[in-house]
């Protein structure tokens, strides 16, 4: 299998094999509920080893959940009590954010505001006022690819006086991202992308320390009191990350997406994205010949204005996605005609993208495609 | 080991080893992102699966999420649109579910109304008026084990004009639950207790089939839109048990579950059910002549009121759990001074049950556990 789909489903990494049996055959087996001795804070030592990866500092990063409730949770809060009642996000943004964006704005009795998909600066500035409490947007698009400028964009959130709420999922551990240094507010991500986490596995936040204390989030479990074993009458939230976490964590899949963070962590995020610069850069370089078969290269040229994968569009791109499946080539598909080539430093070689660019041009040059059907297919 | 803790998590099944090795080893491992044509239903397709267990019918149940934000999304969709504000529930209702409907409840401008610990129909009642949209329980006690009548109080919310919403974290899978025969609205529990399904498994939640098209739930996600992969710019809810799911869910725990939920099944509800009760019965027989050693069963004393652990108070409840800890027998503790012993019947034995009552009988004779340290333990 030729997997260029990693930005969808990461790898499985060898140690993850022991490490999961070790949590179920052993620690779960035996242990049983004692075994929460150690898991009970999985999730907080665990975002702290995924900090650094990030740019954000010790304390700041939880995982917790699934991307969706995180950002439910981060913008309800960075919302709440703004008297503020519009969010902002882009039009491209993922389709789980618009729809929660929306709902929280609504709820708030105020509404999203679309930017336009892959905003420039100006495109947000024009789109902020005075009542806009919450600036949300993909740091690296799921769609374009195209990777925005982190610090440039919190500045012009901050300078209207709303949050910045940064969607990490296509960023984590496959470009270098500085929330401190871009002083953004909060982020949510997902670990089974570039983390290689596994299907599924728990979402993270990142909340700025100095927030910690000031923000409330709308689903008060009891992993986020103060004291969560006093089982007290009334509810106080922690003052630490654990405020934004609700319930019992999954601890199979909180391991499983441990290994990949260390993996990720040891390889350090500069030599991946050197990599993944190299990789892309080849890839790209090789559609240009291919560009009279009517493909169209939706990601940016410039490698600095994008993540790790790359997007194409082709009026047949879903029967192209099926022929390069057919030989065993593993995109993915978005509609209406977007074929994304994800790469992966980690485990995606240079031999693979020229092997992946000839099968390509195979299939292009004999109409291979035309034999597929152009239903959509199912692929997350 | 002298496992009592199943009602806190519950033992690892032994097909789990193998489940769980299979969609790590083969299916995340080979198939990768393919492995998401049969993983995308799981939740739902297991949820058919615990569906008759709690006596729904499929299609009503799902897993997702944790419990905790289940009980958020299916309570703030019971609440909307009511023109009531008050949720009502019991002091002694587990926290998270007290926190989480108190939120709900001021979200909607009202506030939660507390009656008293394992209420009766007339608490109950008496509680009640146009201003509830919701009432809220758990079907078996967390601290008590006390189980409560699941029609009849489904009844008398109903009669008010107010959504029943029941709680069956210690009910699903050790006593016999009818929701559709109780006419209940909405229901929450989680599956790694009594139902096996490891340290932080995900929960479940019930939505009667005739409210499937008319709720709305708060946290709008791609898992929940009619047309998923439309990836479309308006939300638009699926119009089946989907529409309570929110983002890609942690196939390696949901897998997991599914073992646990496919074993209890297998055995039958109400075998369980017999054995709870004899189990539980044998402990409270024996625990009578411990009562002049300052033990107050605090679960009643008619297996027909309880489910399948057995609380008792004392003094010195912390200190004892630990020499009982201490001798390989493992109870768990509840603040101020409660110590739970959970029988399930897929595993504890008649000689366990026997065997502990001599142990605990020992140190309370000796005064073990006054060697102990009095603070708090940690125990989910």
């Amino acid at each position: 299998m030729l997997y260029l789909d990693g930005n969808s489903l990461g790898r499985l990494p060898l140690g993850t094999i022991n490490a999961v049996r070790s949590v179920v055959e052993e620690e779960w087996a035996h242990e049983l509920v004692l075994g929460w001795d150690h898991w009970i804070g999985l999730g907080e030592t665990i975002g702290d080893r995924l900090a650094p990866l990030i740019g954000a500092t010790a304390g700041e990063v939880v995982l917790s959940d699934q991307t969706s409730v995180n950002l439910y949770k981060v913008a309800s809060a960075a919302l709440a009590g703004t008297g503020r009642t519009i969010i902002v996000t882009d039009r491209g943004n993922f389709p789980s954010d618009r729809y929660i964006l929306d709902a929280v704005a609504r709820s708030a009795g105020g509404e999203l505001r679309f930017i336009s998909e892959d905003p420039t600066l100006d495109d947000l500035a024009a789109a902020l006022d005075a009542s806009v409490g919450v600036v949300s947007l993909s740091h690296v698009g799921y769609r374009s690819g195209v990777m925005l400028d982190g610090a440039a964009m919190t500045a012009v959130a901050h300078d209207a006086g709303a949050s910045m709420i940064w969607d990490l999922a296509h960023s984590a551990g496959s470009v270098p991202v500085a929330l401190n240094e871009w002083n953004a507010d909060l982020a949510v991500g997902c670990t089974y992308k570039y983390l290689n986490g596994g299907p599924g596995s728990p979402g993270f936040l990142y909340v700025r320390s100095d927030l910690l204390e000031q923000l409330e989030q709308p689903i008060p479990g009891w992993f986020s009191h103060a004291d969560q074993f006093a089982m007290s009458e009334t509810y106080e939230p922690a003052r630490s990350i654990r405020r934004f976490v609700v319930g019992t964590p999954p601890i199979i899949s909180l391991v499983a997406a441990g290994v990949g963070i260390d993996m990720t962590a040891e390889a350090g995020i500069d030599a991946i994205r050197r990599k993944s610069i190299e990789l892309t850069s080849l890839f790209t370089e090789g559609l240009t010949s291919l560009r009279h078969h009517g493909l169209v290269q939706i990601t940016p040229a410039d490698p600095g204005s994008r993540g790790s994968h790359i997007t194409v569009s082709h009026p047949r791109g879903y029967q192209i996605s099926q022929a390069l499946r057919a030989q065993n080539v593993i995109p993915d598909f978005r509609e209406p005609d977007l074929v994304r080539f994800g790469f992966a430093p980690l485990y995606n070689t240079y031999a693979e993208v020229e092997r992946a660019l000839e099968i390509l041009e195979s299939i292009l040059t004999t109409e291979a495609h035309a034999t597929f059907p152009e239903a959509r297919g199912r692929v997350t």
